[in-house]
């Protein structure tokens, strides 16, 4: 077994693990878009963070993942056992197909023996885990929209000529992409519930601490897991804890309007703008100990929750999260 | 089973919602086309209509939601059985084939077996209820001319290689788009009998209505859905007299003359224009208690069934909806 | 069973209606290109005037709706009862296959099997009746060609691998299209026999008068029809006299002298435009009980059997309408 | 059984006419091209030569109109009796795939049951008559580069996997084609033998000859061909007195010389030019009657076999035959 | 059987004809690219070199033309009898699929019975003989790249999913193309050992002197082949002496230097140039009967070795067999 | 048997060459690019690099190369002996499908019969040897994708429908290009190890040398290659000298520091470059004897490690080598 890189041992990058640990806190919050750099650190990240979580439990033989024999799918083969394994990280390949994505439906012999013959494909494999797509903006438009609706209904539904079929797909979806070489359409992006941008380090020192770490694990895994791991634990806890407060977090009437007049500062269209602000401030609550949303909240998390739902502005000429910046100088002033 | 929103708790978009109210008295209006920005409610708000109609009784079993036994269609397997589901709301995923849309006719079973082979699709299952379009504009033309068609003839005929299969498919077409992102031709548009245009509230409280109601329903969906039961049955009372009022309103010669000068003065194309425009006029009139059409139900209605149907005018760069208004003022002053 | 709109109640639209009826007279003129803008009622007036003709005896459950057993194809199953059924009336849908209109023709099963294996398509419907294509300027050019082969040739032949079936296809092609979104190649377009130009009705009487008498139709249909039997029975009566009178009309020398002057003067490509002028001139002279044709007649038909074999000529900015309207003037003074 | 329209009927357009002529005088001239104007009588032209030339013997039930039994190819069921048909014309159809073309392998078969399985296309059918292909300048390059192939080697070679199939295949090969709907390449062009020119007759009293003829040959096509037998078998006559004087027809160097100096002065590429120029002018001169070539046979046909060969010249203006008549003026003064 | 045209008769295109009998003295040197106008004789001239050469001996029924049983490829029906035939020509067709050019291995079938299910291509059938491909500038890059591989590895490898099939496939690869039509890319024409550039001859005697000879060629085949069958026997014996004398040929250093010098000179890409240069010189001095390579050995293959290597300069208008005469005359002075 | 070239024979491209033994040393490093010039030695070079390596023990029959029974795949015929074969040196051609590639996975039987039918792909043969792909930058991007991803992770993965299949790929994947004919987007460029450029010498005595020696080596393959067998086996010695020592180089972080400070002033995106850099430098210091990396190591590897890494930038037109040596120049002054 491959050991995987520790999550608190990742340098830098600060808004993207915190982006993916309050999607880990709320998965409602919807999936993270990492815009960049290639060669920070994307896909480590988020294979740290599956490991970082609790093994999850799941019906042996089960190709969902079931957390129990009640909760497989009809077509499954029913098991018994239970068992524990890492959450899942499933990687889109470029250039999958529609079959492979979402699992294939054999019609014919379908229909012919009376069976429903599907083929689980990866949507089944991620669920209770991770989604992550490389350079999501090469995708076509509609492999993407099928992937958010999932995501977002916790449900893949495959229906063909009149047969249906369904699993549960719970995942967190991660995309990552290099907005130079191509974008997402206004429509998709505003379906992702984060975005974050992530680069090269610019300081030196930093730098050598990203080879030294890297050369230390490669030399010998193990050890550098371990010496990492009470770090980790910390951040696990978070999450935890964060799960079981983010019910009883107040979210106060002065709060909505701040998301809302910072929203309508912005000119964000549509109004999941200030939906996911609000949930993802929670999230940030709840995970800090906080039993109320406080502007601190929505400060720290206004840039991802916002920054790519803004109208192009030719205008001006700052990047998206410096004009969100602003914005909540101005509005949270 | 989920909670749906309800219909009343939406907050503004007085249009869209009126629009779907008076193709629900009397859906040979047409499709309604929900044109503007992404997070506004339009998925929401058929979902929240749908849910807020009586149920529909049916045969159980019946793949086409068939009232009766005997008007299921001549491949259905036959059922007695009646119960009752909620109206049917189809979603028409980006991408979907025409196999799956209008159904598929396996031909080389039915002529070596002598069997109607037919999976049906999901127009069988928008029967009696509402087809889903998001982003109607990139489908491709030929599948919007079809499924228009279908809207309009209420009923799915397949016909391969001299098999011919048909079956009832009368919906509420709905359709959204975002005219920044591909227009309809004029000749599909002209066939939507309605279309509204929806934007994101510019209202700080109306805004933060928005979320408070959102958060109260995913904290307690049963207890919102409850508090507001109320005043979705006011709609639905309405929708149901109206539908029994419908064929006694009154269509004065001075009404039609209304119609007629409108669409001359707005040199609308062809005269589906003033057919609608006296036709959701007529709906008004019935969900309105009123029993002939007044000009104030003519003025209420006339940019839903013209704005869709101007002939762009470079010298004007007002909206159209803001065309019909100012010759709403002209003619009907 | 549905009533269909009478002929006689259509408002306007005289162009039209009367290429339809002279192509009813004399099938041989080829078929009409109907221009102009949607909502105008083209496809209604196919169908009113395949209702207004008297039905036709077909050998029963003939697939090519064959008058009499000895006219079946030969891959038909013999039939002898006849009965009468309406005049045929069949659409073209956008994005129809080959294999759809044509006929599909299983060469594994004719080889392997002996029999021939054929499946009728829509040009076997449409055999003794009218095939209308709506947006026939969006349709493959090859798909056009062909229809326009057939049509002429009265006989769809469909050859595969050394296969050869075939069948009656009498029919009159019907296409509709909107210029401003796409032309015909002035090849295909020659094709046609005769092109009208259709427009919405400027008078605001007139279209009070479709919005009535619609409203009327669809309130009671069967009353509206009866109403509107006797003007039906008058253009029946008118064609179906003229259709006996076809033969024996007088082509004086003049009149052709007139039809290639009119040509000449035109410019127009080729010789298919006198030869469809004469043509339907002579029609019309049926029709209208003349036992020759006079410079009337002439006058009459020569913008739609003209008007779409002009050259475009960028220093004349009148419709080509207008200009074989000038032409006539001149050389027909 | 149809009537052709005679040939000699056809009014006017002697170029076309004699280029027909001189290709069924001698089939290894090569193809004719025929370019110009919609509705000039190119397909009744092709149609009528085959009508006047003499009924071909062939073996009854022989895909390939062979014409004794030693004659068919290997994979036709060897037949025996002989029967008079008439010389074929095969169309070629927009869109018609290679297989239809060219005849199907039915590879699987022949490899498992060891039978020959092959279904002859379109260019069996052609054997010994005409191909005729409208709008050649709409096909894709490489199946007019096969259809020049096989018309030129006169057999049909079909090779698929290892498997070798071939049948006779000497048709004249007319295509048909508007130069303004795009322009063959230089490289097919050069491999036609004869061009010719058509367009609309000028002249109102060849006009109107052209409707009188048509309208007398309508009204009454079995008096139509009797009237113009006799000069159809004058033509019949000098095409087949020629095909026996061509091999006697001397070529002097003169000639020869001629021919040279006038490709070398319209600096055509290649030396098809000058060698189709000698033959054609051979077959005129059998045709005529005179026993060697003369500068007036070389006058006569150097447009239609110099004219597709020039190379553009973008300071002069004049058509390629006027270039080609000026050359000839010049060099054969 | 058909008369090949004799080579010798050939009137003109020395280097053409030069580098087709230095390839068939050293068939490494590699393809041959003929690049200008149509109607040269380029086809002509393939055709008639492989009739000039010897027969071959071939096992009867070899689909590869194997010279002995023990050269037969393991997949053949293993043959014994030799038989002579001749030099094979192969003609690649424009559109032939590459299934059809490698030859099509049946995987199904080799899986499931175990058996070698190998169609032969037509690079099997030209094993030991000629590949033309006329136009190669229109096929796609990796059909010619795939030629081109088996051209110099003289090895046909078709490897499927697991599957090895192999056979000898040494042949000359003949291209032509007119640069004027599109080019190949830089890398794909390296790959060519040998270019040469054909005109029509600009002398009328030389033109005459085609047709004339042409004209007796038609006349009387088998008289015309007779007459210059001397001629091509000199040239036989001159490649068969060649062939032997070829390993024998000194390669001293000096003309390694020129040829290193002349390519630096050039500025040619890489190294293919100086190799083929010297190669091409070899050959040329066993067939002229030299014991080793001379400077006029040197100057006289180096425009069709070099001048296809050049890279463009767009500041040097001359011709790329100009500019590589100009660097002969500098450093060979 | 072929004897391939030595690679001590090979004239110049020092870049090239020690790119290559660098990645024998530490295959980790990744993939080699080459750019530039077409016929400079570049899939001679790879070929003579694993013709150079020792032999490898394979099971004899596995077609994934496996080392032992217990390391072969569980799809593989089970093998017993072991045998010794030359590195495996495997060619992507061009058009290669993914099947081909990745290996076919035959679902349908899979499913039926239960059988993993898994046909393996060039990736199989390619393992523990060298995977060479001629002008990668012409292959699809998610080709080039998969590619790297199997290069990194040393495994190929096929999923299909739920059916995993799996063996070792561990390969150098070398690829060669010429950016002038396209590029590699730069998240691929990234993902390889090492870019080398390569060029035709300037210099001619080596030209000459070049010319020399592969005239040599054509004349007498065998003794060629005895003679430079003694240089070969330095190279080999070094290698497998550096493998061993790699794990005991030391790292100091005065070195890691060069990398970062490197890669800052260069500006190059992500921390690949330094990674790479500083694996490449041990490489380097382990095949050289030493036991720690010095400046010069970094000094000598840096263009190659960075060069394909950086920004275009349109101020310095500097070639990326170039502007790495400045740099280097710069920061290790």
């Amino acid at each position: 077994m491959r050991h995987a890189y520790p999550f608190s041992a990742l340098v830098g990058q600060d808004a993207m693990k915190r982006a993916m640990i309050l999607t880990a806190v709320d998965p409602g919050i919807g999936g993270v878009l990492v815009l960049g750099d290639r060669g920070t650190g994307k896909s480590t990240a988020v294979r740290a963070l599956a490991a970082l979580l609790p093994p999850i439990e799941v019906v042996a033989g089960s190709p969902t993942n079931a957390a129990a024999p009640e909760l497989q799918a009809d077509w499954e083969a029913p098991g018994e056992a239970l068992h524990e394994v890492p959450t899942p990280v499933v990687d889109l390949p470029l250039g999958a197909t529609e079959d492979r994505v979402v699992g294939a439906l054999d019609i014919e012999r379908a229909l012919s023996r009376g069976e429903k013959a599907f083929e689980p494909g990866l949507l089944a494999r991620a669920n209770r885990g991770y989604l992550y797509i490389d350079e999501v903006n090469l995708l076509e438009d509609h492999v993407v929209d099928l992937l958010l609706d999932v995501a977002q209904s916790g449900e893949n539904v495959i229906e063909r000529e009149g047969l249906s079929v369904r699993h549960d797909a719970r995942f967190v979806l991660v995309g990552s992409g290099n907005p130079e070489e191509g974008e997402l359409r206004p429509q998709l992006l505003d379906r992702f519930g984060l975005s974050v941008e992530v680069g090269s380090p610019t300081d030196v020192e930093e730098r050598i601490e990203v080879i030294r770490r890297r050369v230390a694990f490669e030399a010998d895994p193990a050890a550098f897991v371990s010496k990492w791991a009470p770090e980790d634990a910390v951040i696990r806890d978070g999450i935890l804890a964060g799960r079981r407060a983010l019910a009883g977090v107040d979210m106060p009437d002065a709060a909505l309007r701040d998301c809302a007049e910072l929203c309508l500062a912005l000119g964000s269209d549509g109004l999941r703008g200030e939906l996911t602000l609000a949930r993802t401030a929670r999230a940030l609550a709840a995970y800090s100990g906080a039993d109320r949303i406080e502007r601190e909240h929505l400060r720290a998390v206004a840039p991802m929750a916002l920054g790519h739902r803004l109208r192009r502005d030719p205008l001006d000429e700052a990047g998206s999260q410096a004009r969100v910046g602003r914005a909540v100088d101005d509005v949270l002033a």
